[in-house]
């Protein structure tokens, strides 16, 4: 078990990885809430509800069932949630335990920064994007429309608990769709986490709870280092969107239906490889080993079909633009990247049209 | 005109009160904003923006307008105003002026503390209310449901400014609603506010901006104070819900439909004036005292026909609730409370019935 402290505006938490990790829930002053209620997804609370229970020691247990997947993270859903707390009977004094992946953590964490003004909340992250970025960090977010994340707070949890062995029950689909965000991860930070993958990637599955510690410990470590520097954003925690530009735009353009976050995340990768590589900014070699390992983690759903013009639309929606310029995230090499503005249309064009062209 | 500053959490804000007070909108950076927004009503903006955009030196000013009345503090028009605002290109460096009442100000604050992640805000209260009470202090919400404000922030503007000529387009009818709330300041604050509003209780008017610039200055000053000391509400700012547990159940037991806000909160100060009286706390003196100036304020709509019984069952679902207590405001005497729990269910059954029998 690894314990890291981020530092937030109001207080420090502790994100803890690891096997038993759910079990410091024992912390939790739980006499302090008038009542904790466990936001989750219903498949997976049946799967784990026991276990957590039996670790976390948490007394009772009332659930709130969101429905997987990205349309739950709605202000429709917010709505319906915080009407149900409010018949359940949960006041400004209540905790809510965030059971879940991303579409729980992001959902529930708003939820609680906004009930009554704001609840604590505690995450309990149970897929690996969760555990090596949503959870982390104190960013909340409900999409409105098209536009993803576009309404939300910084409400850091009290505590995060990220349990690799509840990993194992995940698609292999949603797995990969973490090790994407690892990459990214591991392209901020530097060559160790970057090697370890390229040496493990046959070896890495949901059930390897042991290989996935250290992983997720190391790819942990990098997000709270950038968020403890800069939690709001201002500057460096910016890096945080490598590959997401396009990876937003891509999950946009096929309404969100056709690839899981981390899989729009690793065309992003892709592209914010190859985009380094014409600008002069990333080295040939440095370029191909990020697009050699991602193409390596496993098959993308494909993006031959998408109109570049389209996609290069959907771009200046990115909510990181200020003022209407893109911000882009280049890696400079593996373990370095820079932001960069006014990049000219023809080299994002040309850019999108070479990870079309990969085989 | 005068200035009172509050320290929030994350800066202090001044909040101005006085004519001509909108020139004070020159201190703002226009120029670090990308670009500035005005949350309002129509038919408010219709009659006062040349005026405003002329004193304030607002550059340009977009609108967004807002139906008035009650229904619009809700997550939908919060949607509503989210796409708008994307559509219109604010990004995470606009900032949102909030030109209105309550509605306009509740809500447009918490549109401005979670449109992608928080932006700025400026109140431009428009109502004695907004003026005195819900414009200072940092709380934002709408409401779910039949629940006001359930959801909601707390996040200040960067400033807010009350000018009373203003006022002067108020109808009779809501100028009231905001004196009442006065009544209620004066009660916390001490017997020299409360008498001059004894006596110059024929003189208010809508137009009258000089004798109302010296009572908005006061009654701001009493929030600005206990606001500063409990920005939270962990404590001493419960003292502003003085009122309001019965007015808040009186406006649902209605459908918000018969009261004006702030007519509720005078029955909620009449029964909280007789509530004390019979649990011994308050003198008899001080309570009639407080009933006859919240009378004399003017006619209140009838409460003859609402059975006590669902009163008293609306009351516990008060948010200011914890864990199932109410805990009641109650004068000690004119310019003291006291917050008790565990009153009896009688005791409150029967204030209703003495302010129910009020000719």
């Amino acid at each position: 078990m690894e314990t890291f402290r981020v530092k937030s505006e109001k207080f420090t938490y502790p994100v803890v990885t690891g096997k038993e990790s759910w079990r410091l829930f024992r912390d939790v002053p739980q006499g302090r809430y008038s009542s904790i209620f466990v936001v989750t997804e219903r498949s997976l609370w049946r799967r784990w509800s026991k276990r957590f229970i039996e670790e976390s020691g948490l007394r009772t247990a009332p659930a709130l069932f969101v429905p997987s997947g990205e349309p739950s993270k709605s202000l429709q859903m917010l709505e319906r949630l915080g009407g149900e707390l409010l018949r359940k009977g949960a006041d400004r004094r209540s905790c809510l335990v965030l059971f879940g992946g991303g579409v729980v953590g992001d959902l529930g964490a708003f939820l609680a920064s906004v009930y009554m003004r704001g609840v604590d909340c505690i995450h309990v992250p149970t897929t690996l994007l969760a555990q090596v970025d949503s959870a982390v960090g104190g960013k909340t977010a409900v999409n409105l429309g098209e536009m993803k994340n576009l309404i939300g707070t910084f409400y850091p949890g009290r505590m995060v608990l990220s349990d690799p062995r509840v990993l194992s029950t995940l698609r292999w689909r949603d797995f990969r769709s973490g090790l994407y965000e690892v990459v990214k991860h591991a392209i901020l930070d530097g060559r160790s986490l970057f090697k370890l993958l390229e040496t493990s990637t046959h070896t890495l599955r949901p059930g390897a709870a042991d290989a996935l510690e250290s992983i997720v410990a190391r790819a942990v470590k990098v997000k709270v280092d950038i968020v403890n520097r800069d939690e709001r954003e201002a500057n460096e925690r910016m890096t945080l969107n490598l590959g997401h530009t396009f990876g937003h735009a891509l999950e946009e353009a096929t309404d969100y239906s056709r690839f899981v976050h981390g899989e729009a995340v690793a065309w992003g990768l892709l592209a914010a490889a190859r985009l380094g590589r014409r600008l002069g900014l990333l080295p040939a070699t440095d370029s191909d080993q990020i697009c050699a390992l991602v193409r390596r983690l496993g098959p993308l759903p494909s993006i031959q079909d998408l109109p570049p013009a389209k996609i290069l639309r959907l771009l200046p929606q990115d909510k990181k633009a200020v003022g209407g310029t893109i911000r882009w995230v280049i890696p400079e090499k593996i373990g370095k990247v820079r932001v960069v503005t006014g990049v000219p249309r023809c080299e994002v064009l040309a850019a999108f049209r070479e990870i079309q062209a990969m085989k």
